[in-house]
């Protein structure tokens, strides 16, 4: 087949699942209900994994964790693995622990590590004392590794042989194992001495291309690139950056294999965290919020992040009580403070979006502040410029006083310069001394440039308020 | 080696490029000028690409140029491939035509088709001129597949054999071509029919492990799966979401093979789109800014942008001024107008978040919207009144006067409900009818919610006015 058939469209898939668990609900006997929960499972396991993840999501707790329960081992292994993370925890920590150990043994041992980690303590030891004993021994020393780094990012499931061993042997022994070759996605063999200790790596294809009675040593590619074990995300990014590897042997500090990183791991990795970064700029703080979570958890934790922030507006609203007099003597000021306020925002993020850009491009490193900073200013001043002569033209013919222009005009433009100065800046200066440059870009920013910008309404107005008011 | 000698830190780095570059200028002798460039150039191949780039990013154009005419088409296309693709178009359009062309034949199809592309049309012709007549005809012809398709990201290095061969003819003819072989990164050999026709898939450990004699039509698997050469790069994703695979087929309406798409372009063309959506969702439009960018163009791109927000910020404006008279008479309101318009805004950006997350996992689509709606109202009702009723205890408490607390807690928590029905169901809304989630989520959501927001605080205020101002 060429291409899949027609799917059912998300609507029609959904409307199915709802009918078929409805029926199964108003079924008194207990056999025709179990027949019907079988039917959905089966129904379940047709569609594509994205559109059970979308099923399940929608689903509520009670249907998902029953459903959940007609799933075989290994469709429910694949499910969990195409669900958000927190949503997968959930499952198997509602799951029976026997069902729940053998889903994870279907999962490749990342996978089991991660998900073992985020399990409540009392789950994870109920789980891993049903495991078969090797495996849940392995699986908890990996899942001992910390996350984002190359032991907990690495998987146990790899192919080694001894240095001495020929090509025949290899391929005769790969012969015997076809199963766990099948499982492995192997793209690389690898090479270990008598002590376990990785002395190079073997390229399918030139296992392929040697004669039988040559020993692997002699066409193995020597001094093979490998990371320790203790490696950091950001350091393995680098090295898959400047190599074109697949995946890259794990070893400890002697030098023993102990498994392998896939650059997919990384990737994932590292666009995992850019999404948390992604989420926290726009004020979801807490981990990553579905839309199924309960209202309580959903609610409180952007209530968290909102209440910083009102602490913060009302610091910049303080500037305007302060000058409440100039404000009343010319109340056409109230009108453009919030376009002041909204104006530079927005022009402090377009400076925060590239130097995000440019940090995670790594064209820009954070000691590149001051380089950062005057290529700014200079796209600072001109639309600083711009946007000023704008507004102070709209201001004078809108309400028809000149002075009016020349105070919002001159506002806006040295607003904007701040803006874009700060906007440009802060990601660098943030992440230099180790903080999430996306968490505080936002709230910092819009607050100084609110103070900022208030500040220089009110104080050019209070000093030009003979012209301003005409008297 | 395990882990590559310690390098240079960025700074070093920079700054001794600058310090060779400097006596390349003072030299007054052309013969040591050219010596000192070469050693430039040697230097710059001893980075990493990331570096490369990062240096190549900070020189000023004419340097960028003069120093890339002394990289050897190697590692001059190794940094294409490192440098945004803008960058990497200018270096090719200020080479000479013959460097340019000799670049080009280093990188895989895909990158040749997709730098030509965007190449002006009078470089893009000059550069075809000069290289290999065949090379050229066929990345000419891969050009013109749109991008964002499975023909705009396909490479054409691909193994196909015809079905009838043998398992040891293969590996004969794969000796012979062990050069290819390496460049191509293979992961799988395509079988096909007299006609050209694709009618399966060899993988390398199955030739590995099959007695020589045997044609591969035997242990090929045969339905292969394959994409047309039309498929939109959203199909593709979904293709590779729900198969393994690291690389599919790509045929033409007939069946006929006509090359090979790596998962890797598939997610990084993804990838590509998903930056460029974030930028332009803070206000970048009009393609990717660096700030080695001329000034000019990122400050005319911004303004473009900037200056439509002012117009939104003016409409939204216009309802203060319309109730300029309610202002004066309780001027307070005026402290209060901005931290309701910014509080609105962060509440309707948390759900916009929530619902873009969700559409890039696919566990919403743009048909959900009223379920999301449902889901979002919930979350809007519960913080509106909690963030109303501290705003409202602060107002009273700051400014001593009860009903404006009670003026501005309403309309901080109805305008909160109504900030995260639009902030959730704007992007499901915008892309359904095609158009980009993130681009117009957020000035819609500021004007909408700003509107809002202003006409709450002011109409309820001028309906209780008596009781506010105790008169």
């Amino acid at each position: 087949m060429s291409e899949p058939a027609e799917p059912l469209t998300p609507e029609e898939t959904w409307s199915t699942l709802q009918r078929l668990l409805d029926r199964a609900e108003q079924e008194s006997s207990p056999e025709a209900r179990e027949a019907i929960m079988e039917t959905v499972a089966l129904f379940l396991q047709t569609l594509g994994p994205s559109d059970t993840a979308r099923c399940f999501d929608r689903l509520d707790e009670d249907h998902r964790d029953r459903l959940f329960e007609y799933l075989d081992a290994e469709s429910a292994a694949d499910l969990i693995e195409s669900l958000p993370t927190v949503q997968g925890t959930e499952l198997l920590e509602h799951a029976a622990p026997e069902k729940a150990a053998a889903i994870l043994e279907e999962l490749p041992s990342d996978e089991q590590a991660d998900l073992l980690t985020t399990l409540e303590p009392e789950s994870f030891e109920s789980i891993l004392a049903v495991m078969d004993p090797d495996v849940a021994e392995a699986t908890a020393a990996l899942a001992a590794y910390p996350p984002y780094t190359a032991g907990g990012l690495m998987v146990r499931e790899i192919l080694a042989y001894e240095q001495s061993a020929t090509a025949a042997e290899v391929i005769e022994n790969l012969r015997r194992r076809i199963d766990e070759v099948d499982d492995y996605d192997v793209q690389y063999i690898y090479v270990t001495d008598e002590d376990d200790r990785l002395v190079g790596v073997l390229r399918l294809r030139d296992l392929l291309l040697a004669r039988g009675s040559r020993p692997i040593r002699s066409f193995m590619i020597t001094d093979p690139v490998s990371v320790r074990v203790e490696k950091p995300l950001e350091a393995l990014v680098d090295v898959f950056e400047q190599r074109s590897f697949l995946g890259l042997p794990v070893v400890d500090d002697e030098q023993r294999l102990l498994g392998l990183v896939h650059r997919d791991s990384v990737d994932n990795a590292f666009h995992e965290r850019d999404i948390g970064a992604h989420l926290r700029e726009h004020g979801i703080v807490g981990g990553e919020e579905l839309r199924s979570m309960p209202i309580a958890l959903r609610a409180g934790r952007r209530l968290s992040w909102l209440s910083v922030n009102i602490v913060l507006n009302l610091m910049a609203a303080s500037v305007i009580a302060a000058y409440q007099d100039t404000l009343s003597a010319a109340i056409t000021l109230a009108v453009f403070l919030p376009i002041i306020s909204d104006m530079s925002g927005c022009s402090g993020n377009q400076a925060v979006a590239v130097s995000m850009r440019e940090l995670s491009l790594g064209i820009v490193k954070p000691l590149d502040v001051f380089y950062v900073w005057r290529k700014e200013i200079a796209v600072g001043a001109i639309n600083g410029i711009v946007l000023g002569l704008l507004l102070a033209g709209t201001a004078w013919l809108w309400k028809g006083n000149p002075m009016l222009g020349v105070v919002v005009g001159t506002a806006l433009a040295i607003n904007t310069l701040v803006a874009v100065s700060i906007g440009g800046s802060v990601p660098l200066l943030l992440k230099r001394f180790g903080m999430d440059p996306a968490l505080a870009s936002g709230p910092i920013l819009t607050t100084l440039t609110d103070v900022c910008g208030f500040f220089l309404v009110l104080s050019i107005a209070s000093t030009f308020m003979s012209q301003l008011t005409g008297t």
